[in-house]
């Protein structure tokens, strides 16, 4: 249960840091979809170690290979297995992990959840780098709605507290397209040069910096997801709270909406071209569930990398003790940056679920 | 699907604000539970309208009548039904509501998804009458809980930007129960005594005011939940997202742990009593989807109430044309007041859910 | 999750035997579908005990009184929530039943499932009686299918080792309606008579018999369902055992199947009016899981009731000793017969359940 | 959805005959558990073909190879997927099969279903080929069991009208294991003979036999399961029509019990070393849904190969027209000999993933 969701399109996420391979399989999946793996590629190298001065140096290739569920690039309508190798895997210290655990990481919890044969190697399954194949399943996912003229984009809303611009109220396919090819994904480029400051400072002083992404989600008709418990919030939150060191989620104003009297708050409805649309957009396309056709806009508080090179105080879980921990290697400094495309991701897919079940809605 | 949730225990949520009777059907509760029904009302009654200046007047009994699942008052193992009637409905307005959709109501969306058979009066389904149920089921599942040593308790975190008292590291019983029996439940009484006047304030300027509820449970073991989609933060947010006005889930620092660093986020693991646990909480007692055995902490954004005196703009969906919009009647002019106890409801639910399901684990 | 089913549409049902009410949610109905109540109670009054000298004389209304989920007789969107109150109930005998477990009755089982507390008075939620609520599902489902088309009977099969007439080939809206009328639900009427004869013979023997039911869904598309474990065999199946009595489920040729050859069994593909159709029905339409669009059969084997008034050797629980038990009261003398709407109604419901999200299929 | 069982312990399904690869993906396999890959490989090899003359010549090595959720052979806690590769694959006549349906196959509905990109070269995902991941999740499940002295077995139970033995009241592990030794999995080596000749016979007329396999699993404790739709008939039936070529299941008496009177059918409860049983057990395990304690019992009817040599009458769907079919290649005269350890899996995996669910019956 725990690494499977989706109602009608489900994903299935398998894989432990260190073992032999991570993948995904995908059941539901129509028939008849060309996926570009090319562009598929392209997108997945947005999560990809290594590509600048301020993620970690870890190689990896992380070319995914289906197994099944394509014939010629094209699905079958069969659940499609994607496969990445893990390469460039290292348990040197394993062993030491087990005994201390490393603060605000998943190594105690595992344990105690699992025993002591669960494999913590490069945090296991727990790892950031499993969501490299929510990117194989949200990457083909974005591609099936773009071809319906849905288009989903992020950008780092604030890292280290300093903000990006917001989103316009609605934003397009052009503006995405622009924030996913610059180094780091945002808005105003003055605003990123102090984002890589912060987060360059962050490494040298062997700290790390926390963020916050905002999705957007455009193209969507009003109508989909249903109150209560199958709503849009819902099911997006239950996906994005599987992101490693996603610590909030919030829909339109969000926690602002909490400060707001319902004057200020309220989305006055107008006709735009025919259409319903509201003014402004403090609930974030979602009201009762249910998507408004305004765009659908969520942002995500990451949690700084819990991995430091400082010393910081554990336990010997063996000696019941206090103990000091040193984290050797390298690691993001800033894990919000490679999780724009992960949050992208998540989004997009359960999207396309939600799009795909609720086709009958009121037709039936 | 949509009025559904619960793994090992299931609620399924049931009724119209201005049908015959709302309800919920439990199914998973264990046989031999004894269901102290003068506490479920206590409980209940926390949410009630009509109890203080500072909610609505709309009059409402709200004794649950239990249709199956007990015996003598003794849980028999079967589906739990518990039915409240609706005994002061009034549906006046209903035909006006369907043309001209109040903003930031799902009048709309519930329109787009379910065509114009909807029963949107007094917000049918959408309406926070449903929350009613969910104390039933969240008022059972905390008296099972309390049994095992388990509690749940809430407060007004903050309305109209006035903060109460954050809870302290390890919140207990007793502070539970005392901010339960005052008329606002917070902390402090004089952030009390100011949020009281902001909100009269509101009120007799016909407007309204959203808050920020913080929920605490204390007493779970460590090592409960799952990685990845079925973690203890998936789950909470996928049914805390089911409360009507809930727009943001956040967990322990939530979205002030974006503004990080992660020296100053992580949580040092100590030793205390035998047991390892962390000198403080930022994680909010979960981490990678499983909880730590600290108290878990998590706080939910309630927008303003949306119903609000003043004229508003809409549009006339008959005529595709704008209008205005008084909205009649009487309403809570901060929704997050009676929004207390259905967060801990939903989340003492959740829990226990989660308890019941994890029960083998590392044992098998 | 014991007593749901269903994916898109989905029932809960509720109640204990000698309970205050017994009942059924129906989560997912679309919204503005008319209930023909009278229609609905007529089709009810098939499963009605003390309709005939051939079952039960235990009293029954069993009206359903919906406390939601519709306005004036249509469907709202919302969870339709449907109550029958238990009238005659008497509890009499429940102390001894707890001691004495009746042979091949659930009264052992449920103590050991749920302890001391589960509720077994006149079997308690493993009552027959608990397909009154079904019907009201699978009655409202039947209504919404024969407007699509869709239509659903079943007969006696066999009853006491004697044969009905099997189904031709097609059967169609009238066989059914036909079948619907008779006291005993049969195509053959000197069968029926036999049938009668058989089990009047073993009433008078203070015994009981068992029967098959056979039942056809006539009017689906080919293409229906999933292959492995999500096919239409898979989901009928698991919601058909959900039938108290239900011992065996098999469809088309079933078990003659496997007794035949390839060659005989093979159904030949033809071309009839334009369409693909197979020139005779093994398959009993559906092959891969997926629905061939020829007439979809199935059969149900029931056991014989194991309320029979002759002495039976049983254990007293609390001595661990051998016992002798008598069931007083009236029971039938062969439940498949009341049964067969029952069948009926549990296929409508997972068939409306399988044409609703199967919508999308091939068209997205 | 459609590749996907189980509730606690899951199992995902995927690949096609003619693809790359096929495997299955296990979440929720606890910790610590040491799989014996030689006992795997063996047990796997039981439903191998090419073991014998009388089943298909193609060969296949079918070892599977563990990505993930293992370490050093135990399991880690994380899921595990297993891979197995396709090496003898061949796609000749695929062009042809698709206009050309095979009778009773699903060429037909896979193409209503899925619409022209299918992949059905080799029968794609409905192949029998599926069932060897089939048998690595069950092959892991029989290990589990059988440390907590829990054990399943099968045998063929009756091939062209040719009846083996019946298990005896208490089938054990040494029958079990003596059954699975054998080149026909029967008790009776004479009706084993005699089978032999009647599949020789069958496939010289270039024909096909089908057959019934018989399932017991012996050791389980009673309270095992729920009542109605969450039963161990349910779950296992919704699982065992996921097996190619199953058109029937049923418990105990089965069909059989149909026939008989209630005095025949009842089961009369005795006490045992202190243990509560039946004297038979006409139940085959389970009533109400919940188990017995006594063996559990079913049957599943195997339909004869739909692949036969003779000419076969079929359509051309380009030309909707009459066409022959003659289909080329070596086929397994006799599905039901290789399906008997798929049978075994699917019920030990279905077993194991109810055991675990339901340790906390009555206990919490």
């Amino acid at each position: 249960m725990s690494s499977e969701i989706g109602h009608k399109l489900k994903l299935s996420v398998f894989g432990q840091s260190h073992g032999r391979a991570i993948g995904v399989v995908i059941d539901g999946l129509p028939a008849g979809i060309c996926i570009d793996e090319e562009e598929l590629y392209t997108f997945m190298s947005r999560r990809k170690p290594g590509t600048s001065r301020l993620s970690t140096q870890r190689h990896e290739e992380d070319r995914p290979v289906f197994l099944s569920g394509t014939v010629d690039g094209v699905t079958s309508g069969s659940p499609l297995c994607a496969v990445i190798e893990n390469t460039d895997q290292r348990s040197g210290d394993y062993a030491a992990l087990v005994d201390l655990p490393r603060p605000s990481h998943a190594d105690f919890t595992a344990k105690m959840r699992y025993g002591d044969k669960v494999d913590m190697r490069g945090s296991g399954h727990f790892s950031g780098r499993l969501t490299a194949p929510l990117c194989v399943a949200g990457g083909i996912a974005r591609q099936i709605l773009s071809r319906r003229g849905v288009y989903v984009g992020a950008h780092l809303m604030s890292v280290a507290n300093i903000a990006d611009d917001p989103f316009p109220l609605c934003p397009g396919r052009e503006l995405f397209e622009k924030i996913a090819k610059k180094p780091l994904p945002v808005i105003s480029d003055s605003a990123g040069e102090r984002m890589a400051q912060a987060i360059e400072e962050a490494r040298a002083e062997l700290d790390s910096v926390g963020g916050v992404i905002e999705c957007a989600a455009v193209g969507l008709p009003a109508g989909l997801g249903s109150p209560m418990f199958d709503g849009v919030e819902n099911r997006l939150a239950a996906a994005l709270f599987g992101v490693p060191a996603v610590k909030g989620v919030e829909f339109g104003a969000g926690f602002e909406a909490a400060k707001m009297r319902g004057s200020r708050h309220n989305d006055p409805f107008m006709i735009e071209n025919g259409q319903v649309r509201t003014s402004k957009n403090d609930a974030g396309g979602v009201i009762g569930g249910i998507t408004t056709g305004m765009p659908l806009v969520l942002r995500c508080a990451m949690k700084p990398t819990p991995s430091i090179s400082r010393p910081q105080q554990t336990v010997s879980l063996s000696r019941m003790a206090p103990a000091t921990l040193e984290i050797k290697g390298r690691h993001d400094p800033c894990v919000a940056i490679r999780a724009v495309p992960v949050i992208e991701a998540v989004t997009a897919f359960t999207i396309l679920d939600i799009l795909m079940e609720e086709k009958e809605n009121g037709t039936y």
